[in-house]
């Protein structure tokens, strides 16, 4: 099986969440939108899909992933599909409901990030909402971010026999998105991340873990691995971190 | 089996798109915190479960289901995992999937109608962000909500056979969930949902034919039924219509 991932080019974004398990798994996959036009890829392809009028399950909006017959969207459910198929989600069903319901808080927090650069509209650019963003990041960094990361450390902690893993004994495709929150909020909110990180020692272990495997060290050093941007959902303004 | 739902009292936000699916299926369920404190009930009880450190599995906020042994978080999720136990979901895998990837695309637009009066921080009151959600709400109305509404139109446009249902040719929780939001958006923005509701005959159908389903007509005019407020998710604030 070779997956198609179409998501923007340029940003790590949502899509990010996705191209980590595909590359810790060493999976076949195709980054359509980053390919060249002139070979029938590119964001014309991505466009494409998105406006396929015969398409009879369209999604919403980017990511979504072709596996076969198969297009799937929303982050978490794309995962939710490739899970199982790349080693990545615990076998039972009780395990694969709670890593599902972890990776769906996981957007919860990526899309408070989202807003606090956007909190007026996502079609406004960021220089038309600083009053706005500056307050709305002033109660993420001071509230939710440390109430997040409080409560997935909570999880690593109190996961059976401290595996340092999220779910289980075996690393999960959670693990992998833990990792890239964290490393997008150290990216977006150095200051405030490391003024929590003292409490969350599991969930920063993890971090490096996660960081140090073979496959992600590989794919991080590489050029498929998008650098943070403030086109992104993890920007870096310093004027909202504090 | 008895669920127990647990949600906050006194208002219908994300726990009511779980309530619709129970009282559909005629399922057995308690919920929780809308019984008396002095049956070991209420709120306290919902307390007790979401700070239980003795709990592997903890939810991050309400809603979550008690299924015998699983608590289940994430009202998608919840729906996922009671979707097939009610014969409220597709029996095959991928329209589940289908299935859920709608109902994460209706819980982001569920987030976006709370940020409208809660652009700033969901900790401050709406009083204290007055000025930045005329702003988020003048995007949502011009914006967002007509985006929506479009895409979960196409999607019952382009369902094989114009069934009427959102996911084959069967009821599923999608259905029930569509419903909720047409119900939420008219309380919430009477004048912009009128506006826009001669663009989506097919979701205003469905509207009508959900809330005359016996069981749902029977919730809806029972006192579990919660009437909308201005302390939920949709709430009406006319400044915030357009």
């Amino acid at each position: 099986m070779i997956y198609e991932l179409y998501y923007w080019p340029g940003i790590q974004g949502r899509g990010e969440f996705v191209r980590l398990a595909l590359e810790e798994a060493g999976a076949d996959y195709v980054d359509v939108a980053r390919l060249p036009e002139e070979d029938g890829m590119g964001v014309p392809a991505l466009m494409k899909l998105l406006d396929d009028a015969s398409d009879d399950r369209p999604p919403f909006a980017p990511p979504f992933l072709q596996a076969g017959d198969l297009v799937i969207g929303q982050t978490a459910n794309i995962l939710q599909f490739l899970g199982p198929r790349l080693g990545l989600a615990p076998s039972d069903d009780a395990g694969r409901l709670w890593a599902h319901q972890l990776q769906l808080t996981i957007a919860d927090v990526v899309d408070e990030v989202h807003d606090t650069h956007h909190p007026v509209g996502s079609g406004l650019y960021y220089a038309d909402q600083k009053p706005e963003a500056a307050r709305r990041a002033a109660d993420f960094t001071q509230n939710r971010l440390p109430k997040f990361l409080g409560y997935f450390e909570r999880v690593l902690e109190r996961n059976r026999g401290d595996t340092g893993r999220a779910v289980g004994d075996a690393l999960s495709y959670v693990d992998l998105s833990l990792f890239q929150l964290v490393a997008g909020l150290r990216y977006a909110f150095p200051n405030t991340t490391a003024r929590v990180e003292s409490t969350i020692p599991r969930l920063t272990d993890l971090y490096a873990r996660v960081a140090a495997r073979p496959n992600i060290a590989t794919y991080l050093a590489s050029p498929r691995r998008l650098p943070f941007n403030e086109y992104g959902i993890f920007r870096h303004y310093p004027e909202l971190d504090s």
